[in-house]
Formats: structure tokens, sequence, C-alpha cells
């Protein structure tokens, strides 16, 4: 059995190439199409409704190229989107949180933290998805909307970068042993996160375990691709492709996309 | 003559309620219709194409509720979408650029500086003005787009936003006497900017001077309100109302607002 179809990975933006770039080096043998939806992004600071709104567009798009498996790159689409998108495919749809809770719930010695944006911590899905996994964990949160802008700013290492981490962050130093980064943009904010927490405080980082997730899923169904050969790669955005690779070049540190579709979604 | 139909005013997001303020102040006989576009904001880091489009969307939705003239209260769409505006109605459109390039003609000493977001700086519109209105007055401009985020978080006179006004401004001072605050986010931001750049900078904010605009606009056309009472206020957004009249009040400094509608735009 080999499926040769492509994984559809989408997110609000760009910061999902985080994940797809982890999907990449797992599954090499994988063709991936990734679609940033950047007239609309970012979705962090929207209603619910506007959320599941524009990840079922998007959904749709992906399912409309024939993708075997619908990835969902964004903490706050995966908080809020997964079950309505789950209802209008049958093909596995799989979110950033699931990855994000399996690790925390492996590493961390009782008590964790999560960090993402307004409408992944208003969810409250990695909270409750934690203390129902694995009772007596206690678990803590905050938004943390301004990482994002840092990132895409390319501050990730400079003074403001230590002066938000460190307004952000003061109210968890000392009472987490593990953080959640709810956010596929956070990871590059690993260094000054990790400086302002401490050392001991492991920092999780949902896109490796995604991948993982991934690959365990296209076995169980049995859709991998085992034909060997290295699978394709489509980029595609909803606005400013040129930006978009740019950006993108940023947030995976190599050079993957060599350049950027316009799709128009509505 | 008395034409008491409202007008209209869009921004991207909520920013744009200090141009509403200032024309409540000035004109307190006109009804006002505001519409933020909260499923889409921001503008500010999207392309002219997607810019163009939201503001036709605006426009339209504004001219189907009978306003008399429309005002773009959005730095990014009055520098990318004027003219495409002004295309489809003969009802007076009104930017901010305009307001920002006369004041900062009438305060400066011949050397003007200009933030704004990543799109409102890449367009020109206010450099290209400002040199082409008041020949030998020099322009720099700079994007400063992580100062609408710091608004937002209300973050404005906090080590943060010392720090990102240190960043940005580092490279102005000294070398401008005036400053165009050219997003409607900024005047929130008066104080630390100031500080940054020293006190001999003149900021100007273009939200007062458009007011004047639109009233001298009203008087040339003979479409004042003259009814001798004071205009109604409605407040439209396409996403999370509760959350917007919360930041608008933020932005507005005072209670102008009690409650958002949803409309939906595509």
């Amino acid at each position: 059995m080999s499926d040769t179809s492509p994984i559809g990975v989408f997110d609000s933006g760009i910061g999902g190439l985080t994940v797809l770039k982890e999907i990449r080096h797992l599954l090499p043998q994988e063709s991936l199409i990734y679609l940033g939806d950047t007239a609309r992004v970012p979705y962090g600071a929207k209603s619910k409704e506007t959320i599941v709104r524009y990840s079922l567009n998007n959904t749709r798009l992906l399912l409309g190229l024939g993708v075997k498996m619908v990835v969902v790159a964004c903490n706050t689409a995966s908080a809020y989107a997964l079950d309505e998108l789950e209802k209008i495919t049958d093909k596995p749809v799989i979110g950033v949180v699931e990855g994000g809770v399996v690790a925390a719930g492996r590493e961390t010695k009782g008590k964790v933290g999560v960090i993402g944006t307004e409408a992944t911590i208003r969810s409250g899905s990695y909270c409750n998805a934690i203390r129902n996994r694995f009772h007596g964990v206690e678990v803590i949160s905050k938004p943390c909307p301004l990482f994002v802008s840092l990132v895409e700013e390319g501050w990730t290492d400079n003074g403001v970068a230590s002066a938000v981490a460190d307004e952000y962050l003061a109210e968890l130093r000392g009472k987490v042993d593990t953080l959640v980064l709810g956010c596929t943009h956070y990871p590059l904010l690993k260094g000054v996160i990790g400086k302002t927490l401490g050392e001991n405080v492991k920092l999780i980082d949902s896109a490796k375990e995604t991948a993982k997730i991934v690959a365990k899923r296209l076995g169980d169904l049995k859709i991998e691709n085992n034909s060997g050969k290295e699978g394709s790669l489509r980029f595609m955005v909803t606005d400013s492709p040129e930006r978009s690779v740019r950006i993108g070049d940023r947030i995976l540190g190599e050079k993957m996309i060599s350049s950027a579709e316009l799709v128009d979604i509505i």
C-alpha cells in the first residue's frame, strides 16, 4: 500500500512552517501542500466564530486539491475549529494542541505553564486537555500576543524581546517546571523565554510531537507514501507571496521554499 | 440646506476611533457610522491589492447605509485605496494622509519624519505628498509595525514601549524637527515617542486635521447637518464586538460607545 496524495497543512499565516519543517524532516517522502491565510492573519485575537469560518475555508481549499490528511498547523485554529473541520471530511484532521499536551504530560513534574495567543488561551483547550489526561498536574496559562509580532519583526534576541518576555512571564517564574509554547511562532523565542524562566524549565514545542502524530496516523490508516522518492512541496498564501517567502525563510532558518502561489479564498 | 444623512467612517480595526472622536468633538451635530473591519485587521502588513479589496468592501457597506461622505480613518487604506474608492461613488471620500501632510508642512522647519505601518511607508504616500507640496522639505520615513500591537496590549507607557520606541526611532533622532504619526494607533504613544525623540520635535496627529478637512468639505458641498440636535453614533465591526468596545474605550480614553453591531462583509 502506498498513497502518494499530498498532506495539506494550513496556518493563519507563516508560523505553521515550523510544523511543516518537522513533518518534512520526519517524513521526507510525503508530498506537502502548505496554505498560509496571510490575507486574514492573525487569527489569535479573533472570535471563535471567525476562526472556525476561516479554518473551514482553508480546509475546503486543501480538500479540493486532493489531500489525504489535513494538519492544522495553528494553535488558535486547532483550539477552536478541529471538531468543525472533522465534520466536513472523512480524511484525518490533526491539530497541534494534541502534540503539546502529550509532550507536556511526559515531561512535567507536576506544574505546567501554557502560553499562546489570546484566543488559544481563552479557549482553554490546552488546560482542559492536560488536566483531563494527566490527573494531579497543575496548569497555569498566560496569553502573550506580542510574541508573534516580535517574531515577524525578526526581534527574537534583542532588548525588546527580553523586555516583552519579562513583562509576560514574570508571573510564571518559579511556578512551572514545563512550559508549552502554544503558538507556532514561539519556538523562535526559545532563547529569550529560556533565559527569562531559567534553564530548569522545559520548553515544549508541539511541532516535533505533531510530526510524530502525523507519522503514526499515516501508518495506522495505511496511507503512507512508500514510493521511496522525495515528496513535492507546494506553498500557497492568500496574500503577499514574496513577503511570505521572506518571512518563511526567517522562520524555517533554511531555504525550503522557492516561491509562493497566490490563491483566493472567500 | 441641511443634510441629516450620516458620515461613514471606516478603519481596519479600532484605531480609527481616534479620528471619529475628533470629528465628533468638532461636529457634534453630525450623525456618524463607524465600521471597524476587525475580522481582517490589521491591514498594515498586507499587499496593495488586498488593502484595496477590503477598503472597497467597507466603502460599499457604508454607501449602502446612505452615508453622505466616507472618511477612511486608516492610514494604510488611505495610502493605497483612496483613488479606487473615489471611482465607485460620487460622494466625497476623505483619507487621513491629507491632514497629516497639511499639518506637517505648516509645522516643520524643513525636516519631516514619517512613521507608519509597513504598507503605509512602502506606499510612499506621505513622502511623495510632502515633497510635492512643500518644496525643499526633506522627508525620511520608518515603518514601526510593533507600535500597533503595543497600543492594543495597552502597553503605552512601560519599559517595553520605551525599548520599542528606542529601537525604531534611534535613526530619526536629531534628524527631524517634525514627526507625522502616520497610523491612527500612534497618538496613544505620543508620550513615549516624545521622550525618545526629545521635546523639540513636533508630533503630528492627523486625526484633528482630518476633522477640520471633513468640516470644510461638508461646508463647501453644503451638506452639513444644521438640525441643531446632537447626531447619532452607530458602531459596527466585522468580528468580536465586545472586545472591540473594550479596546475602543481604551483608545478613546472616554466612554463614547455603548455597544457594537456585528456585520458580515465578504
